[in-house]
This record gives structure tokens, sequence and C-alpha cells, in this order.
């Protein structure tokens, strides 16, 4: 729910930002450049937004000194002006003061189940139809959304948010601040089965998912236990809907795996390494840190870090476009190398 | 459930088909032509179809005139036919007869929960453990199945059905007659962070997702709400499973979308595009209307309308294609550039 | 939970391998050889693991005779060993020990909701918030996970595990000791609409979905029901999370279906068929048994049994790992290409 307004000479001092204009005008939320009123702000970080500056109703920028000194004198006086090395911070700041987080109510609802032997806090929040299995622990301002299944054992950290119908298998732990969403999957059994002379026989899937702090796990993906030991995702990993996890993965910090990324089980990866959606592992390999993987890469082996790479598979991002370029170029190269045949042909005659 | 039965004569007043045979015989429901026995009807469209028909046990067929006037006699004398012009549509409305669609039953199960500041409509049907959250407006004749999370200020639109475990975060819009099926996540957050000097900064997700009238949303699908503003699906779009649509991303009418189809953030459709499976955008595009794009094909640019593509990056179809065959050819293009090679040395000895 | 312990002499009967060393050895559990302690059992199944097996600090290995014959006196001196031809599946066995399978403990959670005409083993495990519908039949010892949907109709056959969230909508039928992990979607509708006047037109989905015994679903994969008709799943095989199975696919014996597979309608595999992730097909084609296809391959006509296929579109994977590498080849193809056509130049002058 949006809510409250502030002045531009209060939102100068909330964002240290220097104010150029009415002190006085009234900022009243917050918009993209297209939908905004004269008094929702905007914000522009780079140059090539001047267009949707120059077309937009809002009369309240944030904006880099820099951009602020090219604009001619029409473009200046009709705004007010909030000037800002990081424009984007400062908006998401000021987006934040208008739609604060929601915080954990202390309260369990009649409708939800909490095993006796669960430690659930005072301070968190137990929606409808919440099942919280034996021996589980629950963190203080926890909020646990209609339909989560904390499984027997599993711990959920402080300050954390599970969706509604997230579900976490039991004996898995969550550091603190985790965002699981809607559907999500975390500590279902990894995908490993033997030929058996009955068909096949099923590895049972003991180890654990270990998520650290400050994790964000999107709709409806999916983080498997580990085999024997654990799968585990490092501190501030942001992981988008529809990612598959595999056993025994060791993710680091700070990483971003975009939808529909696919690790195998027992890939490794540094910290701050970004996977662009449809990208997927092998799985027994290693991706150093600060590796970007493009989107729907297939990477078969380990990856140096601070390398880009794209491609099936993977390449160096330069050599990959090299050849995407020629590969588009086929038609021609075939045609040429049949001209340097005729060619030949009539040398030879 | 399958029910009821009716006369050939019935069914061709019923079609407004041409009927060729007894008027009593009786239909007693329908079948793919491999299961069918002599009472269930079939429907020939094409030609490629006629093997099944002459080896399947239904006496009952729906048919094209054309198609009909080139049987020979013996395939024209034990049959009943029904002669249509679009005998699919024709079957699929008696396939509608004989499973009738379900319809709501004005209940509210004891064992759902529905916030005392919701608006359920009386003749909606609410299932066991269905949360219904403050504030939220569920239309006429909805059903809500077993489990189904509708968050705070939510709105249901008539004769819509969200299926088990299907999950609509707060201040959500479904229009008229959405079948949203079972956990599909309707208004996640949007995937968003910026580098901040702690790690990753959220970038709040504070806009809705807004499905107009007559939309589908596959199982375990993922529509992202908007960062600012909308994620807007349009009126009679069909989304199958596993499909990501991300904040932001406005699509037109009648859209079909795949299986595994990722629209990445801000991505605009047209009215009547086809994306067939797998295919991605990068985001901040546009695919014009009638646009159809292959299999497994990444958009990283603007697409103008009434256009077929395909391919990693996708280009015109038929281009597309050439390429493909060449590349399949690069073992004789090699070969072929070897002996060119071997020639022009023995020419320069 | 793991529990319990045996001595090397009680492991040795168990799995019917050859001990060497000290038959009153303890062994504590089982554990990877990184994370091994003394007491933890680990295994060799191939010469090429020997170095994990140096390194350990476990003292009890099961080993090949093979490889064992082939360490030195030091390797073998300080530890215990169990010699068998297949090392994995011994240990396998020993983890079940360790590990044993969560039994079904006959209770009906007073916050399920059982239809009074569904019939429910008294030997079933019914956890909270789980929806039994309308004639549904649960086999003996069935654990039905909190939150569970059972449609009216469906069958879940004997020792069978649906987990948290897993929804079977109505008229399905799974065999026995079936596994369907958390929020997986077995008979949703398939996705089928014919275009209309005003609109697309929804093809009704009427058939079922079949699992046959021993099947395995992984998490937030789906599963479709048949348009008319079923779709069937045959007995052992094992789906990962995040498949898309389309309606009337038949699927053989023992397939091995990995993340992101997806199958469009009317897919036909034979037995033992594996497909690695992010493959997909066409529909409406068949895959002989024992083919494996390769990941993120996309297969578009049928292919023949007992072939190894990759890419997009699936060649036979010898040819597909030729053009790949002369994919990767391009830049100099090209550069001798060009060379080529200077020569040519210079000879014709």
């Amino acid at each position: 729910m949006e809510s409250g307004s502030l002045t531009a000479g209060e939102a100068s001092q909330r964002l240290m930002a220097r104010l150029i204009g009415d002190a006085a005008f009234l900022i009243e939320g917050v918009a993209s450049p297209e939908t905004a009123t004269a008094h929702m702000a905007c914000f522009v970080e780079s140059p090539s937004y001047l267009t949707s500056f120059k077309t937009s109703s809002s009369e309240c920028w944030l904006i880099t000194p820099q951009i602020y000194e090219n604009l001619d004198e029409g473009a200046r006086s009709k705004k007010t002006f909030l000037l800002t090395e990081k424009p984007y911070h400062s908006f998401v700041e000021l987006v934040n003061f208008f739609f604060p987080a929601i915080k954990a109510i202390a309260k369990k609802h009649p409708q939800a189940w909490i095993d006796p032997s669960a430690e659930v806090a005072s301070s968190a929040q137990v929606e409808a139809f919440v099942s919280v299995g034996p021996r589980a622990k629950i963190g203080a301002r926890v909020i646990l959304h209609s339909g989560a299944w904390i499984g027997e054992g599993s711990i959920i950290g402080d300050d954390s948010i599970i969706y509604a119908g997230a579900k976490v298998y039991p004996n898995c732990m969550l550091g603190k601040r985790n965002v699981i969403h809607g559907g999500a999957v975390i500590g279902g059994d990894g995908f490993g089965f033997l030929p058996g002379s009955k068909g096949l026989v099923k590895i049972p899937q003991v180890g654990r998912a270990v998520l650290a702090d400050d994790v964000e796990i999107g709709a409806n993906s999916t983080v498997d236990r580990g085999t024997i030991g654990d799968t585990y995702i490092g501190q501030g990993t942001k992981v988008d809907n529809l990612v598959q996890i595999g056993h025994n993965c060791k993710i680091g910090k700070n990483c971003i795996l975009c939808a529909f990324v696919g690790l195998s089980g027992n890939t490794t990866l540094g910290d701050n390494v970004l996977m662009a959606g449809q990208a997927a592992t092998k799985g027994h390999l290693e991706i150093g840190s600060n590796v970007q993987v493009g989107g729907a890469s297939g990477i078969s082996k380990d990856i140096a870090p601070n390398q880009q790479v794209k491609g099936y598979p993977a390449l160096p991002l330069k050599e990959f476009l090299k050849i995407q370029v020629l590969h588009t170029k086929l038609p021609e190269i075939y045609k040429r190398l049949m001209e340097v045949e005729k060619k030949l042909e009539e040398i030879n005659k």
C-alpha cells in the first residue's frame, strides 16, 4: 500500500541529494516516467532515458549532476531536481518510503498447525494453513504466509519471509532475512538413481539444503537437498523464478541466477557469479568468482574466474560473438566456396 | 465426468451439420480414432488422418464435405457421417456436450479462511484451505479450489477458476473467465537488484499483475508483478505450464505462450503472438502483432509485426532454415575447402 | 534422521562383501570422502576417485576387488575394506540402513479434509490441510503430506508418497510406490486451443493422467492429462524437477527425464529413454527404446531405438560432435577461405 508524502526539501535530506527548485514541492509518490503525474518522482540515470524525461508529466526528478548540467534552460525551468550520483539507488529509497516493507504481526492463525515440539518465536506471524513440523524452529519476526510448509527439524532464520505455499523439506536450514517466494521447494530430493536388475534404484537423498543470510529464491524454483552432505547457497545470492539447483551444489555470495537457470548436481559457483536466463551446467564442475554466463549457455567444464562466457558449449564472449556472426554468414560463405570451386575448375581446364 | 448420449439426428441439429446415415444412430461419447468403440464419435479434418479413419472402430464421423466426397463407396457404407466445414470445432462442441464444464456450487467450505473485510460473491465456491485476504474481491460463480491463496486487496473476476494451490499475491487484478492452474504464481516479485556496498539491494516491487478477461495460465507458471506500474496480459491470451513472465511485460490479446517460454522484464507483445516452447526474450524490447517465434529462439531486439522468426539469436524463418541446413553441412563444407586448398597448392607448384 | 551403527563384520554380511580388516570396526555412518570422519563409510567405484580416497579421513571403504588389488601396501594398511563388485550399490544399501525410509503412520490429521465418499486406507497417513475429493481412493500406507490435493475420483496406489502441496487433478490414477514431490501438478489441462471468430476456443481436456508403479515425479513438474484418452507414464520412470509432460504423451518403462525436459503433446517414448536437461520434443513423434538424448536437444522427428542424439535439431551424437568442432572453427575456416580467394585472384592476374 502506498502511503504518505514528503516535500522536496525533506527528500533532499533523506537522500542526501542537492535540491534545485522549490523545497516545499510536494512529492506524493513514485512512478515510471510514462505513467507519472506532476507530483510523482522519477529518475534519469543515463542520458539515453532523456526522451522519457522530456515527454513525462513528472515535475520532480532524481538525476545525476552530469546529466543535469547538460540540460538546456527550457528543460530545467519547469522541474524540481534532486541531484545525486546514483539516481536509481535514491529512487529505490523513495520507493521504500512510499511502500514501507511489510512487518511481521505477532500472531498465530487458529487455522495454522504448529507441532507442539516446534519452537516458533513469539514475534513471528503464522498464517492460515501453515504447517510447522516437529522440532522446527521459526525465528523472530518471520512471516509464514498461507499454506507454507516447514518440515520436521527445519530452521528459518530471523526476519525471513516464506510466501504462500512455499515448501521447506525436513532438516533444512535457512539464514536470516531469507525471502522464499510462492511455490518454491527447498530441500526436495536430488535426482539420483542407479541401474539395478529390477529397474532404477533410488539413491537416498539424506543431506540438507542450507541457505545463508539474505538469500532470495523466486517463485516455483527448486533447490534440492544434498545426497550426502549439503547443498549450499551463499550469503546475499538471489535466485529468480523457475530455477533448478541440483543436489550438493555450492553457490558463493551475491550470485544472481535468472529464470530457468539449471545447475546440475555438484556444481560449484564462486562469488558474484551472474547466470543469465536458461543457462545450465553439466554438474561436477566449478565456475569461478565474477564469471558472467550469457543466456541459454551450456557449461560443460570448469570456468576460470573473472570471465564472460556464452554459447553451447560456452566460449569466451568475444570468441562466441565472432563465431555467431560467421554462423549467420554461412550462406555467403557457402556461396563464396562454390565460386572458388568454379574458378578452380576453369583454371584446371 | 462423461454423461448422456444423443442421436445422430440431434447431433446434426446441434452442430448444424449435414447428416448422412441413420438419424437414430446413438452417439454415446467421443474418442480418438484409436480407442473409439462403434458408438463413439470421431473426426477427420485433413486427408492425412484417413489412415486412422480406416482402422478405427468408430461408426460415427465428423468430416468435411470435401473429404467425404473423395471416400470410396466401401468407406462410406458402414458409417454415419456429420458433414461440417470445421470438424474439429464441431468435435469440441460434442466434447463439451458429453463433458459439461464444471459449474460453481455456491458454498464456502468451513475449513476455508475468508478475511471479514473480503467480499466474496454468494454464488462463488470456496474450497477447503483457501485463503482470501483482507479487502480481496471474489466475483460471481468463481471457483477457488483447495489451497488457493488470494492475497490482500486482489480481485478475481466473475466465472474464473483458480485451481488448487494457485497463488495470487496482494493487489493483483484478474478479469472475467480467467483460468489459473495449479501452483501458478501471479504477482510475485519481479527480479531486480542493484549492486550496493554491502551486497545486492532489492528494488522494491510495488506494481501489480493485471490479467484481462479470458486469460488462462498453466500449472506452475509465474507472472511477476510490475516493479512500478503493471505487468499486463491481454484478453484471451493463453499461457502454458512453467512459463515465466517478467515484471512490467505488456502482452496483447489472444497470444499463445508455450511451455518454458521466458519473457524478461519489460517485454512488450502485440496481439496474436505465438511463442513456441523455450523461446525467450532479453527484455526491454517489443514483438509486433501476429509474430510467430519458433521453439528455443532467443529474441534480443525488436521484431516487426507479421513475421516468423527462429533461432538464437532469432532470424527470419527462411534465413534460419537456410543457415541450419548449411550448419549441418559443415563437415562437407570443410572437406571441400580442404580440397580447394590442395588443388591450389598443386597449381602453385 | 541418521540412526544406529553396525560393525564391519555385520556390514560384510549385510552387503555380501568380502571383509579385509577388523570385523569389530564400528561403522557409525556414511559420508562423502571430503566430509567423512574415521568411522564413516565411503566408497570408490572407479580409479579416478582414488585422489579423494587418499585424502579422506575415512577408515572404512567399499571398493571393487580390482581397485583394491592395485592399491599399494601403505594405502591398504590403515583401512578397513569391504570388497564388492558394485561399491555404489552397496553404499546405497548402507545409506538405507543409516537413514531408514520413512514409513506411514496410520493417522488422519484433524485439520485434513476427506470427503465422506472418499476411501482412505486405515494405514494411510494424512497430514494437515490435505484435501481428498469425492470418490478418491487412497491406498495402504500412503503418505499425503501437508497441503496435498487429491481431486475427485483420483486413485493413489499403495505405499505412495505425495509431498507437500502436490496436486493430483480429478480422475487420475497413480500406481504403487509413486513418489510425487512438492508442488508437482499431475493431470492439469493439456494446452490446446482452436482459433475461433471471437478468439481462441479451448479444447476441453477430458482424458486422464495415468502413472504406473514406481514412478517418481520431481518438485514443481507438470504432467498434463490427456485431451481425449490418457497421458501415460510407464513403470519405474523417474522425472526430475520442473519437467513438462504434455497431453497424451506415452512414456515407457524406466525412462529418465532430467530437469527442464519438455515433451510436447502426443510424444511417445519407448523404454529406458534418457533425456538430459532442457531437451524437448515437438510432439506427435516417437523416440525409440534406449535412446539417449543430449542436453538442450530439440527433437523434431522420430528417433529410432538404441541411438545417442544431440543438438537442435538433434543429430546422431558423433555427427553432432563433428559439426560442433567445425562450428567452433568457423573463424579459422573463414580465414582460410579468404586466403584461397586471394591466391586465386593472384593466379588470375
